[in-house]
């Protein structure tokens, strides 16, 4: 077991003392970006299932909740539900449709999640989008590089990219999987990281109890908190998958429940491919999803009534020739779409991704995380997962595709802005002054509103075709390559009081002394 | 002059006997591609603007031909005006609302255009969406060759393209400008080509009335119709631009009212760039896009009542730092939107475009792209110029952008699928037939539908990594680049009566004979 590249030393290498928090007023010479804001999603959303629909979804899922049952892998949760009146036969438990639309009148429809800076507080929610980073992935690549096995350095890059962009607004899993920690230890180390280079919200992975307590414990110690500060409101959050079909791992159930009972965010996020691990019919895999998620939430709220849970969908379609997952694909649109749907039904926030299966950041990488962005757009969701740096169907994250998938993200928060139509907004006086013929530029109407008036990206290039060849011609991942190293280079870690990083270290040291978290190998 | 590439010359170089219409069923050994079908937008559009909003917006646009005016720079245009009620002052002509209001009364909202195939009639209006191909660009590239001037080769290349992809419904402009062929003959071997290659809708431009005259001739010979057939019913259309802001231009008027005479379809899109042609507010920018629009569709109808015209959206914003034309950008897709609820509040047929800025087929380009087209489908815009190939804001058309537009055309085409939630849709059956942990491969419900449960691309590559390196890593553009060539070397022609292309040869042969269109070089 290598625990040698501990927290100290990721201290040496990677922290400058006085780090300021420059980059929350959008400034900083890489890019001029957008400031940090939380971005409203005014529109209708896009509903391709009638109220019949809705209807017929619903009770599917409740049909399989009453007559097939979920199969919870923790005797602990199976002991709950049973006392609250489902029929449990061993691992399988089958609820009533009572019961769950009982349980999901406590589950609060918009909540906040503060972090240890409180100006990155983030609401989750209603007409409330956000946004987080690529998480999980084993792998990472830049063009320099190539394609490589993640590594604490690795991971510390991508969390520096992830607090320095406005438009990532809580920290996910981990940006790639640091395989040079070992599992008995990396927890410690890639939350002492994160909790040091960024001030956004942050995760813990549902992977044993050590992990989870040791996080929840770190994130109480790095915002200052007593325990019972840290247990009133949500600090930090969760994700749990289920396996599907219909079944529920015990550690995910274990790390939901004592985020439950703290208080803290679990979403719950079935895992279901049509065709593989749900129905061939999207609208039977957004059934199925529905019934694995509710049946957690309805867990959760038995634990802890009114303690913060949302729905997650990872529906999406494979490659019926290999049984490859597809992602951004018309039919991941419409089950986002469906899931919407179904969660404002049910009243739960939404949490969806921005994903592709490309394998490198090319055009189709592009348009496929487009499709899945405007997917979760058009679906009112709540939380972008994977929102930054997702290739390959979430095996890879890419520094490049990290900037790029950035630059769209800014361009849907400004998209966001308010529309009006305000006397200035028609502009009838400056159309007469301007008059037939004449142009606008000079005007005062103009004068007084260009600098604002429009989006302005950092990493498209709207040269005319002979001075950007005269540039050198460089595509879009060359220009996404340059930008990463500057932010890398130049990034500060966000200020931190120092008795807490000591604390924090302290923590992580008597931890990393006990043996972390216990593995089988 | 040069004439030599003439009919006889094109037909020779280009045409095989017996070609076979193949491409119509989807089928072909490039790629296997989806049927030819008019696709349905049933989702409900965002829409930016309330409803006040939208009364603003129509306010300031009745203000503006009230009190302004627009200046129509056709004598036979504003005469015609004039003895309607307008206020005529030279070339500024004023117009009431009464008059806008009463004349839109006899706009068809919605319409066909059969061309010489009825196989390929199109439906513009209501809730049909069709697509064209890129129109007009001076220049054109492919990975081989790189940048080049438009020649009649590449117009007929991309010509090809238009025909081979079912999901292009419509033959827009000269995909490419052939420079290499004569303005004043241009027009009569373009039209030929076009109508040999293609058996779909084709457009005219206006730019003179021998030109205009002479495509409708064409048109209709190619449709073996009667005089009093081709005005019968709409066979073709023109597109017309005002010289924003407030003009119509000459020949631009004049080609609309040739058409409109013989009930073809005028679209009148006004290029209004905020910030440079329009006001930099994005609702000011419409506002006059809406006017300028709506004065030639009142014109139109005065001169004949009840010919089908649309309008056509091109308002984008401009960078303010070099007045570069950018889209695909936020305010590009609210722009759309509101036109969208001013098409439907006018009960006008609404064209937008796929556009970009982007100087190669990158990842930029598809997020411009794509951007556009989600703003096209969540406007629910009727027809989409430019659909396939345009890069650098029109100015290059790209035979790999071509093959990646189409890629995504199919995407949205499968997305407006409709969504349906029967019995065997919501699967519980299948649920409870698999039941927990097990695998939906197998069972009876995926395997009568995996065929075609699924949209299944012919340009992405969904391997994994490591396969897809194994293959030589190779990237959208590349695979594009095999696909158009592929195509191209199989493309057979529609087939066409011997007696209609001698008819179309000799007319073209007489009209050259003439000189074809007067020209001032």
């Amino acid at each position: 077991m290598n625990t040698s590249a501990g927290a100290k030393g990721a201290r040496k290498r990677g922290r400058r003392s006085g780090g300021r928090s420059g980059n929350i007023r959008g400034k900083g010479s890489a890019i001029t970006q957008l400031p940090w804001s939380l971005p409203v999603n005014r529109d209708r959303p896009t509903e391709p299932l009638t109220e019949e629909g809705v209807q017929a979804v619903h009770d599917g899922a409740m049909r399989i909740l009453e007559e097939i049952g979920i199969e919870f892998l923790n005797p602990e949760a199976a002991d709950i539900l049973g006392k609250a009146g489902c029929i449990v036969n061993g691992e399988n438990v089958r609820m009533g449709r009572d019961l769950v639309l009982e349980q999901l009148k406590s589950v609060p429809t918009s909540f906040t999640i503060t972090p240890r800076n409180p100006e990155r507080r983030i609401e989750i929610g209603g007409d409330r989008m956000v946004f987080g980073n690529v998480s999980s992935p084993p792998n990472c690549s830049d063009l320099d590089r190539g394609r490589r096995t993640g590594t604490r350095e690795s991971y510390r890059d991508l969390i520096k990219l992830t607090q320095y962009f406005n438009c990532i607004h809580f920290a996910g899993g981990y940006p790639v999987e640091p395989m040079d920690l070992h599992p008995s230890i990396r927890h410690l180390d890639c939350l002492y990281d994160k909790l040091i280079l960024t001030d956004k919200v942050v995760h813990a992975y549902s992977l044993g109890k050590e992990r989870v307590e040791d996080v929840m414990e770190m994130v109480r110690i790095a915002g200052g908190l007593t325990h019972e500060e840290f247990d009133a409101s949500p600090r930090m959050y969760t994700n749990i998958n289920s396996t599907s079909p219909l079944k529920h791992d015990y550690p995910m159930l274990d790390g939901a429940m004592r985020l439950a009972r703290r208080g803290q965010l679990t979403v719950v996020t079935p895992f279901t491919l049509a065709g593989a691990m749900a129905p061939v019919t999207m609208p039977g895999a957004v059934t199925q999803s529905m019934a694995e998620g509710l049946a957690a939430i309805v867990l959760l709220q038995l634990v802890n009534p009114g303690c913060p849970t949302a729905i997650g969908t990872f529906t999406s379609n494979v490659d019926m020739k290999t049984g490859a997952p597809a992602f951004g694909t018309p039919e991941y649109m419409r089950a986002t779409q469906m899931s919407g749907q179904m969660a404002r039904f049910y009243g739960l926030p939404l949490r969806a991704s921005n994903a592709c299966s490309a394998n490198c950041p090319d055009s189709q990488s592009a348009w496929e995380s487009v499709f899945s962005l405007w997917a979760a757009v058009s679906s009112r969701v709540n939380m972008v997962y994977h929102a930054a740096g997702w290739l390959e169907g979430g095996l890879c994250a890419s520094y490049e595709k990290f900037v790029m998938d950035c630059e769209t993200l800014q361009q849907v928060i400004s998209y966001m802005n308010p529309v009006t139509a305000t006397e200035a907004d028609i502009a009838f006086d400056a159309v007469k002054e301007v008059g037939p013929g004449g142009h606008f530029f000079g005007c005062a109407h103009t004068q007084e509103r260009y600098e604002t008036a429009f989006y302005s990206p950092f990493l498209s290039d709207w040269s005319n075709f002979e001075s950007w060849e005269e540039k050198g011609a460089v595509q879009t991942p060359e220009r996404a390559n340059k930008i990463w190293k500057q932010i890398i280079a130049e990034f500060q870690d966000p200020p931190i009081d120092p008795a807490i990083d000591e604390e924090l270290q302290t923590f992580v040291a008597k931890r990393k002394e006990e043996g972390g978290a216990p593995t089988d190998f």
